[in-house]
């Protein structure tokens, strides 16, 4: 772990956090619990700290991430988890660097075990998981650090866990790890309250990239950086192979009407086709239109969707408006620029926007205070 | 030169040419120089082919590059540029591929020599420049591959050319390298006609980036790839060294008030303000407002900003409404997404359609034949 590795997709922190865990190497796991106000990363950012002091992860934009480091160093000598609260609000003297997070951030920090290894699993599994962990309790059975670990929406190894607090933590596990996000529950038992930190990790979404042509590596490189888990599909075999596509998670050599049956495809699965083949991105599209990929990247022009349309209904298919609304061509975000890593940028924002359900636009064009001020200041004018 | 450097940013592949005639090895340049209907590249795009046959740059998607290939061995062997057309106009039978490029592409391809050296020395040191060359000619003076160079819109080295066909060239030359554009133009002279490819290069567009955090890093890195020149600003010395940013193309280390004074900023000069700490930022700010920077994406969430004009406004100082529709706060494009090179993403993507003039939206929301096909054929619903 060297400090060339603190700002990696958020997939890598998970593989750390379990590589270090199964080589049994002492490390610091930190994890924020709580935001108040505004901070740069949300409850469940992650970040792993090895004995040298390295990290892998970030917590905040690099402000807090010395002083993380030293309390790290005191959790390993110490052996016990701990949290520690800090508060930016405001007073810009206490860390002398207006770091303008206006919030209180909240940090569990632990040192790295076993008792996080099946949901690290279940999450290198391909699954979505959940960690529970105790951050408070009057209970007499309870302690700050105590752990539950579920995969796929139920907990494992509950036993000597209250049956009453399970079904608590039952629902917002599933919701929590489908979603990626994290919360913090207060649970009433009668011998006391638990307060309990819940981390959904989902599974990373999927991408399949049909294709094999020269442009389809910068896809393949920017959306694993963008975390998603990337498959290149070929059809041809020759092309189709792991060293082409280093940064791709597997390589896949097939035939257009195979799709569905030798690849899952679920409403997590992006697909972007770039085959540059009429022929094979026609077939593939007619695979995908029938699957349940929430997304159908296709690239080329209108018109040559049109002529796939057209050679559609000649053999008397028709795609109704649902269907249709799934395929975006020309492929990606209108950003102008027509180099590889610019057209890659384009589609994988497409994907990103897609995925986490967001209208392309400037965040600063959604209405804000700026506006509002901005006219206010010129009503005189 | 080897396979897995086909698909790089388009100014690599204009150093690669440099290296490649200052190092005087055997290759050829092949470049686009005419497009009818539809093709993935446009005029100027350009690939170099070393003598083992391997490539740096992109003409099509993949789907020529074999054949472009088995030429420039035998341009190299002949010694001489010839122009290749490729029909790929309907008949998928003669590519075999369905390439679904509608189009006629013509290609120059020549031996790389150090006709090219002024132009590229040009766009080494930053500069817009232009390169002029003969296509086609009647005029006894002037054959195939015969060419001028320019730079900041002057050509240079003009002995034995015609002042009229200099002067012809001269205006489309300035426009065409500012904005890296190509086009072809025929010039009737006395004693018979020219047919000129004018092929602009501009100089990539630059970005600074103000901080050093660990978020920084992506940010250069996505940048960079995507063609801009990047410059990471840092304000206390110690994290603003070259090793933290690899991908950089300079980093410095100065003052927020001296930005202007240490800075070449104009109206190519992309801003991203990352420095995370408020003040900062808004001495930061303070300068770039009063710089030619078309772009200022501030990072932060709208109620800093907030805070930070009220600080201005506390000092007497207000921005009117063509400055603050220089800012761009909260920074990015809204795709969701709080990972580092998710957040990375979106912040290259908004630099980009702000370069290129661009409203991000879907490619496939803008007005086209599919949606009104759509409708046509569920008018009767």
């Amino acid at each position: 772990m060297t400090d060339s590795n603190w700002s990696v997709p958020e997939t890598a922190v998970v593989d750390t956090i379990r590589e270090t865990v199964v080589a049994d190497e002492p490390a610091v796991l930190a994890t924020i619990v709580g935001v108040e106000g505004s901070a740069y990363r949300q409850p469940g950012a992650k970040m792993v700290v090895g004995a040298d002091g390295d990290g892998v992860g970030s917590l905040t934009a690099g402000c807090l991430e010395d002083e993380v480091r030293t309390l790290a160093g005191e959790v390993l000598d110490a052996g016990e988890p701990r949290i520690e609260t800090f508060d930016l609000t405001g007073d810009d003297d206490v860390w002398g660097l207006g770091v303008g997070c206006n919030g209180v951030i909240r940090m569990l920090l632990e040192p790295l075990d076993d008792s996080l290894q099946p949901a690290l699993d279940a999450a290198a599994a391909g699954e979505n998981c959940a960690v529970a962990t105790v951050l408070e309790s009057d209970h007499p059975a309870f302690a700050l650090g105590d752990r539950l670990c579920g995969r796929e929406g139920r907990f494992i190894d509950t036993e000597g866990w209250p049956t009453a607090l399970i079904e608590r933590l039952s629902e917002p596990a599933a919701t929590l790890s489908a979603a990626g996000k994290a919360d913090t529950i207060d649970i009433s038992l009668e011998a006391g309250s638990v307060r309990v930190f819940l981390d959904g990790i989902a599974a990373p979404p999927e991408l399949l990239v049909f294709g094999t042509g020269h442009d389809v590596r910068p896809v393949v490189e920017l959306a694993t950086l963008a975390d998603f888990q990337v498959t290149v599909v070929g059809f041809r075999g020759a092309t189709a192979t792991a060293e082409r596509f280093p940064s791709a998670d597997r390589v896949i050599s097939t035939s257009p009407t195979a799709v569905r049956e030798e690849i899952d495809i679920d409403e997590r699965t992006y697909t972007v086709v770039m085959t540059h083949n009429f022929v094979d991105d026609r077939l593939t599209l007619a695979e995908l239109t029938q699957s349940a990929t929430p997304y159908i990247g296709l690239m080329g022009p209108t018109d040559r969707f049109s002529e796939m349309l057209d050679a559609f209904e000649a053999e008397g298919q028709t795609f109704d408006r649902a269907t249709l609304d799934r395929v975006y061509t020309p492929i990606g975000i209108d950003l102008g620029g027509g180099a590889p890593y610019q057209i890659a940028t384009s589609i994988v924002s497409e994907v990103l926007a897609v995925h986490n359900d967001r209208t392309p636009q400037h965040l600063s064009d959604k209405d804000g205070p700026i506006h509002e001020r901005l006219d206010r200041d010129t009503a005189g004018e």
